[in-house]
């Protein structure tokens, strides 16, 4: 009997969590929307569930505050990203070549994966906070590359901010101009970048003249 | 008597246009603080005069639009920056070397001219596409510094977004952390963005190992 009951609910459970399910996703893509607009925290929740469509008073079933959603928003977007550099740059020992893999895939973002481009120039040097994404990938790479005297500039920190400067600066033209910024642009700048890291001309050239990220990781 | 009227009336109109020129200053600094907070054409007219503390109905005797308002804001900030820069590089006819004195005087807003920097964070990249500021100085610079080969980096406007990027990244890092960033930090930075431009590392470091600009300009 128990069972039998347990059996009837299940469907209707499910349907449930679907629903759940959609609506949980319905208010991280309006919070992604949001942030790619340069709105972010600062719209308030009522904007927040008209953008997602859904009732006002649905958004405390899912979320404790809208820190909270644009964090999850955050982290979902930026780990999109994140994965797609770590599956381009699967065995590559060298920090230098994992970073000018990084780099020459994030400016190619401004095409490939224009949601998240935009994502990045809306959030700002303040994706930079967020755990997930590429900024912790490549300190860890930039930190390694000191470590490894490949990289000469001894500030990690300073180093991270300025090359996601670089690059924000990069998708920022690409969507004021578009007809500026091809994968030549792209490599180039991927060069000049690992050159600010202090890599000698020479070897930023060579890392980037070798074959684009594979198309296909992402 | 019409001599004694207009004697009679100066002063009044005097008064006048100094209480008309408060208001207009006071519009003017809200708006510098709203971009400075990140919250820029976004903040209603409602919010802009309650920021300068005057009444709602003042606005549009100042001001046609937001957008106008914004512009003379962002025109006068970027006009004092600007002038420090041309005044610090005075008589430097090489533009490698104006550029270097430009970025090490715009590392130091952090802490010389900290509403110069907060307001820079807030506008973010907008602010390369204002005909004042460091922008246009340094875009004349890398052109001019490109024609005489001295920067070998080929697309003078993604050079400049960039270098302004990495500037951008700095100064957000000396927000979020003050204490990180010195003057070492700044000179190591613009060092770094010269070498972004393609110019040689000794050189870079050579026009960074050159007096500082002097202070008493900006």
């Amino acid at each position: 009997m128990a069972e039998a009951a347990m059996a009837a609910g299940a469907p209707r459970a499910s349907r449930l969590d679907r629903r759940k399910a959609r609506t949980h996703q319905a208010l991280i893509d309006a919070a992604v929307r949001l942030i790619a607009e340069g709105r972010g925290e600062r719209a308030s929740i009522q904007e927040i569930t008209e953008e997602a469509d859904i009732g006002f008073g649905s958004f405390y079933n899912h979320f404790e505050s809208k820190g909270q959603l644009f964090q999850a928003a955050s982290g979902q977007v930026l780990e999109r990203w994140g994965q797609m550099a770590d599956d381009a740059s699967a065995g590559i020992a060298d920090p230098a070549e994992r970073l000018a893999v990084g780099l020459r895939l994030s400016g190619r973002l401004a095409w490939s994966h224009p949601d998240i481009a935009r994502f990045l120039t809306g959030a700002g040097l303040g994706a930079l906070d967020t755990p997930s994404g590429l900024a912790p990938r490549a300190l860890r790479d930039i930190r390694t590359g000191q470590a490894a005297s490949r990289f000469s500039f001894p500030d990690a920190d300073i180093a991270l901010s300025a090359v996601a400067g670089g690059l924000l600066g990069l998708l920022w033209v690409h969507q004021r101009h578009p007809g500026r910024i091809d994968e030549t642009t792209v490599d180039r700048l991927s060069e000049a970048l690992l050159r600010l890291l202090g890599l000698p001309g020479p070897e930023a050239a060579r890392l980037v003249a070798m074959s684009p990220p594979p198309r296909d990781t992402w």
